[in-house]
């Protein structure tokens, strides 16, 4: 009790992989969480399909709330989407912060946990479906094959080769021989197989791309790792690339 | 119809990954294929709580086969599991493989998938969520974080460093600036750790590693890069060892 009047008991805050676009690869907990939600707070990457199944599952409609329409547009500071979930479970509200794919990768979800903490909202975590996996799946790819790939690594091509912010050596990646899965890597593609046949990847290596794979607009290209840049203006976010050995399985 | 009799219409193979083993976190799409399973054929990797609600949910009971009890033992070839997954079907079952983590991650799936292909049998493949990036995530730990790693590699230990059928450069691996997050590297994380100072990854680097992540058992272990021999003495499989700066965040 304040002198204001009645305290709000607060609300709790779920950080949930959406997964890669499919309503049926959400988690079973992810799911029952979102039945749960007075208010989701989501963006064009999530797997929207699903809120529409919550009035008929769950008799339940949660106050729907699009991230990239904060003040800021698309580029909105994490900040401000970070207050937002605390601010609506501070006024009583439980959240669901749904995301695409898992929210560990790329997805910027330790971030908001750390704030809910912070501020002493309850948080959970619901790991899911990471696209940097499933994605190639759905196109009959798998990123690691016995005797074939035994190691595979996820990159974000947001930060393209040889840029001042990138942290990743991509020729070390090149002669790692671990399969290659590039995200956000439309724009880059041209820089990043460059930068892999500079270092020695082989110019003939399979390479697998899978677009808009959340849509029934899904559309795969393969080429060989010297086709790449090319192929590449034909690409359009999101798209998932996989070079590698058993891109070509 | 035939000579000898009726003719079964054959079932169909669902590759079913089945999470990191919360019962919540197999996605909504693999509990449905459950609930319709005639056999489930699985092994101990996999979150075996499941199959207990399955009686309760959709009141049927699938008939489980343990994969590690056919004859061989723990070391049966893929190839009696495939055979197995093709003969269920060709009898008119609805088969769900349900495997711990995603089926495409050292989870030999795709082979699964070809033998059922090649048998004419019907086969869908549910992507799951990977141990990999969700145990560290119920540890607090995600694989990539803004401006610290815009990478991660998935690595098995099973076959060491400089083992003559190592397909991974882990001196490059070393050099990649991708956080790496190693499975089944028990047994061979004291080499592992070796080849890493070796090529120059600082001693002081950051490591989790969680052990029995999917039981009431889970033990936490941190330790610096440097560390990580002698601590491995402690470690214990099932277990994920994260190596890298976002380990220490």
């Amino acid at each position: 009790m304040t002198s204001s009047g009645e305290q709000v008991a607060p609300g709790w805050v779920a950080i949930v992989g959406g997964g890669p676009g499919d309503p049926g690869l959400i988690t079973r907990r992810g799911w029952q969480l979102l039945g749960e939600a007075d208010v989701v707070v989501t963006d064009h990457l999530a797997p929207l399909e699903l809120l529409d199944e919550l009035e008929l599952s769950f008799g339940r409609t949660p106050k729907v709330v699009d991230a990239a329409k904060f003040p800021g547009g698309r580029s909105m500071p994490q900040e401000v989407i970070n207050s937002h979930l605390v601010d609506e479970a501070r006024a009583g509200s439980n959240v669901v912060r749904l995301k695409g794919g898992d929210p560990f990768v790329f997805g910027r979800g330790l971030e908001e946990v750390w704030a809910c903490a912070a501020a002493g909202i309850r948080v959970e975590v619901v790991p899911g479906v990471t696209s940097a996996i499933s994605l190639p799946a759905l196109a009959g790819v798998s990123v690691t094959h016995k005797d074939v790939a035994q190691a595979f690594t996820v990159v974000s091509g947001h930060v393209p080769p040889g840029h001042p912010e990138s942290r990743v050596d991509w020729g070390a990646l090149a002669r790692s021989g671990a399969t290659l899965v590039v995200l956000m890597g439309v724009r880059s593609m041209p820089a990043i197989a460059a930068a892999l046949l500079a270092a020695q990847l082989p110019a003939e290596t399979p390479t697998v791309t899978v677009i808009d794979g959340a849509s029934d607009a899904v559309e795969v290209i393969r080429c060989r790792l010297d086709e790449l840049a090319a192929e590449a203006s034909r690409f359009r976010p999101p798209a998932v690339t996989v070079i590698g050995a058993v891109a070509g399985l």
